[in-house]
């Protein structure tokens, strides 16, 4: 349930999803990555874009770009499964895009809980592998609920402590229904996102109480004290309202996507875009995820499941609506009211990420309005 | 992460955990409860005592046996398989005991993943488990990350929503580690308990901000407001901390334990103690419950794993405290913590809680004092 707005929402910053599949795929294609490879990592980011959550979409290609340039992403990974059971499956991303080694596990997952009921896959040596949300839904028309979690560079810090020690470390999970459309969570566990802060600090305002603190550990509203070395709180913010909750959580899924599988965790993932600068100590092998599906023929009749669904999803929207609200909303309206949105207007780019996108096809001898 | 404060903390009312076992396991199988399964509920129960997670612990002890007496909940259910694949199981508790049906799913979980790398089990007619944690923990000495999680009686509102439409709906997740004690993830989804508003309204106090709604959906710091029909906020309170967040996590936990299993959910969950009252329409059968269990050997070598969490733990360990804090604690430590003091000092039973088990003591023909 991420949300996102648009400051100059003009028609001429609107581009048809097609358009920036194309175009992306050909920048990751020129990067030297295998063509279906590059059309899978376009689909990621330009999924994102359609569903409103402009900051993990093509205004991340350029990084990617930079990075695949400069040979920190392998462009042509192996991807290897390198330890296997029945229902689990570790697998080695060989350094490659999050956005194809993601795609590759996910689906391994949702194989493997076809023939044994559920399974779940464990990734190291990965990237950025965009919204979870993406892999969640794969498992939609299959039948399966799907998970999908990462661990991400550290902002986040635990609660009583000083610094960014652990990601933002999102967590998926789709359910689908029969005449609804699936319920989508997708999550991240601080309380706010760093793109809430620039948000803030672009219009010149303060944050919520229980949101960030300073360097020294501070609660603050201000979000120059996040840029100065502060941190992200925890879901929940201070001990009062739950913030040991939201620590849990970010633990739980650090441990999970990285120790597990053998990826760097809390601290020592590499930053992102900024891999660009020294590489830091590193305790595994890139960054990790986690993959998890649910036959849901494996725990009882999906048809009558999926209808109650249905009923779970009515019930929940004849909630009367709370005061100076327009009222409950299911997990994963958002994204579908911005993707009906980019399908009739296109979807919109601010002016910035245009350049850069621009910026990206003269250095590869394309041309941005040609896709 | 529970922690609880005990007003009146005199060594009259502490008692060693056994006696409170015994006492407890005498109580279910006077109740016509099999003895096995007699001490399994003692257990449970008993060991929220020791966690000091004393609201799920022994003073629930007269609402089971008032449930057990009055035929509400089957004393011996017969707890069956009703749907199976090689890493999934659907159980059916016959009404049983949740305390005895969720261990029984629990070992069938991990007896499974034993076999495959990972399984599942979902359960549906079955009654409050007591405290997730429990079942979590059962899997550490085996070398797995045991997960479980329930849906619970509506006391919830979802984000944007007025009244009780949601469980607390709690998660446990325990993670072992080699020299460190277990990574214990143990939560509920709401902001606070309710427990946490009748203790404020004991002293008098108010609530945070962001904690709770009066019957028409306000905010309200007032803990009577809760009592007179208002409900828990989900952890992150509003929108702008993440109250969408702790939502989704509340319906995934609703939809995973309640629609998949054919259980109840959402408002229709039978209340507790309350199932004394009218029933209520039903959409399924009890309430429900989702057991998982990961092999760690199955995703790596299991001695590296642990190894890696105790290094993870010193990590966060090492972090500066923040200020006015004690700094970093692990999830797991306040419950360690209180087992220590209840395995030097015993537990801590409020009077009115001894007073009530020297009640069902004296209606089953027994002595509270003789364990």
């Amino acid at each position: 349930m991420e949300s996102s707005s648009h400051a100059a929402d003009s028609p001429a910053g609107r581009y048809p999803a097609a358009h920036l599949r194309g175009f992306a795929a050909e920048v990751f294609a020129r990067c030297g990555v295998p063509e279906g490879d590059a059309r899978q990592a376009a689909d990621v980011l330009c999924t994102a874009d359609e569903w409103g959550i402009s900051s993990h979409g093509v205004a991340r290609l350029k990084a990617y770009y930079e990075m695949l340039a400069l040979g920190r992403i392998n462009a042509r990974a192996s991807v290897r499964v390198v330890r296997e059971t029945p229902s689990v499956a570790l697998v080695d991303g060989d350094n490659g895009l999050g956005l194809v080694v993601g795609a590759r596990a996910n689906l391994l997952a949702i194989e493997k809980a076809q023939e044994t009921g559920t399974a779940w896959v464990g990734v190291r040596h990965s990237n950025h592998f965009g919204i979870a949300g993406y892999y969640a839904v794969q498992g939609v028309p299959r039948d399966m609920i799907c998970w999908a979690m990462t661990n991400t560079p550290a902002l986040v810090s635990p609660l009583w402590g000083v610094g960014r020690v652990l990601g933002t470390n999102p967590l998926s999970v789709a359910i689908p229904a029969h005449r609804e459309p699936p319920v989508v969570v997708d999550m991240a566990t601080s309380a706010v996102s760093f793109g809430v802060a620039e948000n803030a600090a672009r219009r010149g305002e303060q944050l919520p109480t229980g949101c960030i603190a300073d360097a020294s550990g501070n609660q603050s509203t201000e979000p120059a004290d996040l840029f100065a070395g502060g941190s992200l709180l925890p879901l929940g913010g201070d001990r009062q309202h739950g913030g040991h909750k939201g620590y849990c959580l970010a633990a739980l899924i650090d441990l999970l996507c990285g120790v597990l599988s053998g990826a760097n965790w809390g601290p020592f993932i590499p930053p992102f875009p900024h891999a660009l600068g020294a590489p830091r100590p590193q305790v595994g092998l890139g960054l990790g995820h986690l993959f998890g599906a649910f036959s849901i023929g494996a725990f009882t009749e999906s048809e009558e499941f999926k209808k109650g669904v249905d009923d779970w999803v009515e019930l929940l929207r004849s909630t009367a609506p709370a005061p100076g609200t327009d009222g409950v909303q299911i997990p994963g309206d958002p994204e579908r009211r911005a993707a009906s949105e980019s399908a009739a207007r296109g979807v919109f780019l601010l002016p910035s990420v245009v350049e850069e996108l621009e910026d990206v096809a003269r250095r590869l001898g394309i041309t941005f309005e040609n896709f």
